[in-house]
C-alpha cells in the first residue's frame, strides 16, 4: 500500500516519485485523504531537492485531472494561449489578443481577476462601459468562431488541487520552487484548453523572478512540461525592472492598449506585443518563420485591422466600442496630481514594485478578494530609465479620486525614481526566447 | 507581529531563529495556534538546514516549559539520570541503577513503557511478582532518600510539545534530524528533574544511528544542550551491531541483570554498566577521577552490595525479592526451542534488529500501545560475533508460550546469524566518550 510518509521520505532523500505516486499524492490531497501537514513537508522537500522534468509534468497533469477541463474542440484552428508571470503596467493581453486575432489566430481566453497592483485583464476590460465578461460556454465558442476573439471570466472549476496546494504553499514558505511554480501555471493553461502556449516570463526588480537565471530556469521548466504533454510552449523572457509602457491602472491601461493597437503606443509595449504575438502566430502555424510572423503583425497594426478587431471584440461583448476613438469615454479620475523631478539628471532606476504599490493605494488593485477596484485611478509615467530630465520636469501624473493618502502616494512614486548624474542606458526589454530546442539569446 | 510563515522561510533560507522565535513556535504549536502544516514544513527545513547549538538548546527548553517539570530538590545529592537511545537486549538500567545507588548516587528514575522489541524498564521490572511501578510523588522521594533508588512509571505530563512534535515528525519523514532527536531526548530528561545526564548512544545495525559518525553528531548535540542549560552531560557511544548480553525478553533480562549484579554477567553488559555507572558516579561528584569511579563500582559488585541494593529496591517496591537468589521464581515460558548452527565456522554478524523482531513475534514487545507483553518469553543467545562453532552447536534458545509462529521465529533467528570460515574479531563495545570538552577516543 502506498503511504504518503514514504513518498515524503523518498523526495527528502533526493529520489524522483513515480507517475503513480504523484497521482496518488494529488488525488489523495484533493479528496482530503492526505492531510496538509504531509503535503507541506513534501513541498518543503521539493523546495530543497527539486523535481525531475518528468515529475513536474506528472504533477501538472495530475492537477489538470483534479478538476474540469475546458474542451475548445468546437473552435476552429489551433488555440494558442498566452500567459504572463505578472508585472506592473502589463497590459499586453489587451494588445496581443486583437492583434493575433486580426492575423487569424483564434483567441479563446479564460481570464481571472486575482489580486495585484491593478486588476486582471477582466477588470481592465470592465473599465469599458457595458462590457460583459461572463459569457456562456456556447456564446464564448460562437464568438471566437465568428470574430476570432473572446475573453470570459473563469467560471469552470479548473485545477482545484492547484488552488489547494497554492494556498498551502503560501503559508508554508514553499512558493519559491521552480517546479511547483511551473506546474501551477501550466496546469491552469492546459485545463483551460490551450493547444499551445506562449509564456511571458518577467525578470527584474518588479517581477516575481528577480534574477534572470531564475526566470530562465522557470521558462525551461514550463517549456519542458508543455513539450512532454503535447502542448508546444515557447517562453519569452522580458524585463520588469521598470513598468511596461507608461500607464498603470485599469482604464489608463485600456487607453494605452488602444494607442498601441493604433500604432501609437509606447515602444516597449509595442515591441513586446509584437514579439509575443509573433510566437503565437508561429505556434498557430499561420506562417512558418518568425520574420513572416512579425511582418504579418506589423501590417495588421499599420492597416488598422488590429484596432478594428478590438472594436469588434468590444462590441461583441456589449461594451461601448466608441472608446476606441474617444478614450475620454473611459472612466476619468477627479484629480490629476503631478510629481516632478527634484533635481537634474537621468533616470537610472524606476522601481516597478513601488509604482505598483502606489497605484494600489490609489485604488487600482486588490489586496484581498473583497476589495473593490476603482477603474479610473492609477499612474501615468512620463519618464522612464535612460530619460534625461531637469529639476521640475514632470515624472508622473497621479489619477486619483480619493486624496486622503495622496501625499503618501506622491512620496512613494518619487522614491521609485532614482536619478543619476551619469548617462544611463535603458535595460534590454526582450532578453531571451526559450523553446523546445533550448534558449535563444536575442 | 511574529508570523510562522516568516520563521519557516528564515529556517528554509539557512538562518537561525532567535530564542523568542523558537518560544513562539513551540508555545503556539502546543496551544493549537500554529497548525501542523506549518510545523511540518519547518521541521523539513530543519532536516535540510539543521539548527545551531543555541537554537537546539532553545528548542529543548521551550519543550521543557510546555509541560510539568519534576522537582527533585527534596532528594539529597546530585541527581544523575541515564538514558539509552535504545537497542536490543539493553538491560543496563537494571544493572546500573542498583550499582550506582550502592556507590551513593541517588537514582530517582521516571521510566516509560513505550513500543519496542521488548518492554521498557518498567515492563521488565514488572516481571517480578508484586513489583509496583506506580509510586506517589511522596513515596518516590522518600524511597530515594531512604534506600537510594526508586523507579516509577511516568505519570506527570512532561514535555507535551515534544510528544506532539514527535507524532508529527513520525508521519512527515522528519524524524531523522540530529537537532530534533537531541532536543526531544534532552527535553524529557530535563523535565524529569535530572541535575546531570549520562547518555548511552548506540551505534550499528541494531541502533537508530546506524553510522558511528551520526551517533557522534547526536552525542555532541546532546552534550552541547546539557552544557548550555546547566545540566552537565556525558555521552558514551557503544556498539549495537549485535544484542547486548545474551538475553532478549523481559524476565530473561531481569535474570541476566541479577547475574551481572552478582559479578557473573556477560562481559559486554558488565563492561558497559561499569562505564556508564562510572560516568554517573563522576557527575554526582562522589569521587573525582574515572579510575576511582571504576574501582568503587567494581568493589560494589565484588562485595555484593550492588546485588543487595537491588534486593532492597525490589522489596521497597513490594516485589518478590527472592527472585534475586531464585531466578526460577520469575515467569517461565512453557517451551524451550533450540536453534542450532547449520554449519561449522565463526559468527561474523548477528543482526540485532532481527533478533529483536523475533523476540517481539514471541510476545516480548509491543508494536502498538494496546499490545500486552508476555514477560516470560524471549530469546537467549549462546553465541555472539567472534565465537567459533561447529555444525549443530546451539546458537540460541527460544522461550515461547505460543508455538503458532515458531518456525517463522526460528528461521528469523537463524537468518540473523552470519557464519564465516574466516576468523572474526568481535566489534569494540565502548567506542568513544563525548563530554563538554569534546570527544575522547577510548
Amino acid at each position: 500500500m502506498m503511504r504518503m510518509v514514504d513518498l515524503i521520505r523518498k523526495k527528502r532523500d533526493g529520489q524522483a516519485l513515480t507517475t503513480e505516486e504523484i497521482e496518488f499524492l494529488i488525488r489523495g490531497y484533493a479528496k482530503g485523504e492526505i492531510p496538509d501537514y504531509q503535503v507541506s513537508a513534501w513541498a518543503m522537500a521539493v523546495y530543497f531537492n527539486g523535481m525531475t522534468d518528468r515529475e513536474t509534468a506528472d504533477l501538472t497533469m495530475a492537477m489538470v485531472r483534479s478538476g474540469e477541463q475546458v474542451d475548445l474542440a468546437s473552435i476552429r484552428g489551433k488555440k494558442v494561449d498566452k500567459h504572463s508571470t505578472g508585472g506592473v503596467g502589463d497590459k499586453t493581453t489587451l494588445v496581443v489578443g486583437p492583434l493575433v486575432a486580426a492575423a487569424g489566430v483564434p483567441v479563446a481566453k479564460l481570464s481571472g481577476r486575482g489580486l495585484g497592483h491593478t486588476g486582471g485583464t477582466i477588470d481592465k476590460l470592465e473599465s469599458i462601459a457595458g462590457f460583459s465578461t461572463s459569457l456562456t460556454r456556447e456564446a464564448f465558442v460562437r464568438q471566437v468562431n465568428e470574430i476570432g476573439i473572446a475573453v470570459t471570466g473563469q467560471t469552470a472549476d479548473l485545477t482545484p488541487a492547484d488552488k489547494q496546494l497554492y494556498a498551502l504553499r503560501d503559508v508554508t514558505a514553499t512558493v519559491d520552487s521552480i517546479p511547483l511554480i511551473a506546474s501551477s501555471i501550466m496546469s491552469k493553461k492546459i485545463a483551460g484548453g490551450a493547444d499551445a502556449i506562449v509564456l511571458d516570463v518577467k525578470t527584474g526588480h518588479g517581477a516575481f523572478m528577480k534574477k534572470e537565471e531564475d526566470a530562465i530556469r522557470l521558462a525551461k521548466a514550463m517549456v519542458s512540461i508543455g513539450t512532454q504533454v503535447g502542448r508546444e510552449t515557447v517562453a519569452v523572457i522580458s524585463d520588469m525592472n521598470q513598468p511596461l509602457g507608461f500607464a498603470v491602472g485599469n482604464a489608463l491601461e485600456v487607453k494605452e492598449a488602444i494607442d498601441t493597437l493604433r500604432g501609437e503606443g509606447p515602444a516597449d509595449l509595442t515591441e513586446l506585443s509584437l514579439t509575443l504575438g509573433a510566437q503565437m502566430v508561429l505556434l498557430a502555424e499561420v506562417v512558418s518563420t518568425y520574420a513572416e510572423a512579425r511582418a504579418l503583425l506589423a501590417s495588421k497594426l499599420a492597416d488598422g485591422s488590429a484596432l478594428e478587431k478590438f472594436r469588434a471584440f468590444i462590441r461583441a461583448q456589449h461594451g461601448d466600442a466608441d472608446v476606441v476613438d474617444h478614450p475620454e469615454r473611459l472612466p476619468q479620475a477627479k484629480h490629476r496630481i503631478e510629481v516632478s523631478a527634484p533635481t537634474d539628471g537621468t533616470v537610472s532606476a524606476l522601481q516597478a514594485e513601488e509604482i505598483g504599490l502606489a497605484a494600489m493605494k490609489l485604488g487600482a488593485g486588490r489586496s484581498t478578494k473583497e476589495d473593490r477596484i476603482d477603474h479610473a485611478v492609477g499612474i501615468v509615467l512620463h519618464k522612464k530609465i535612460g530619460d534625461a530630465l531637469q529639476k521640475g520636469t514632470p515624472l508622473a501624473t497621479l489619477h486619483a479620486n480619493d486624496l486622503s493618502r495622496i501625499e503618501d502616494v506622491k512620496a512613494q512614486v518619487l522614491a521609485a525614481y532614482e536619478i543619476s548624474e551619469e548617462t544611463v542606458v535603458a535595460p534590454k526589454l526582450v532578453r531571451h526566447i526559450v523553446d523546445r530546442n533550448g534558449i535563444i539569446n536575442i
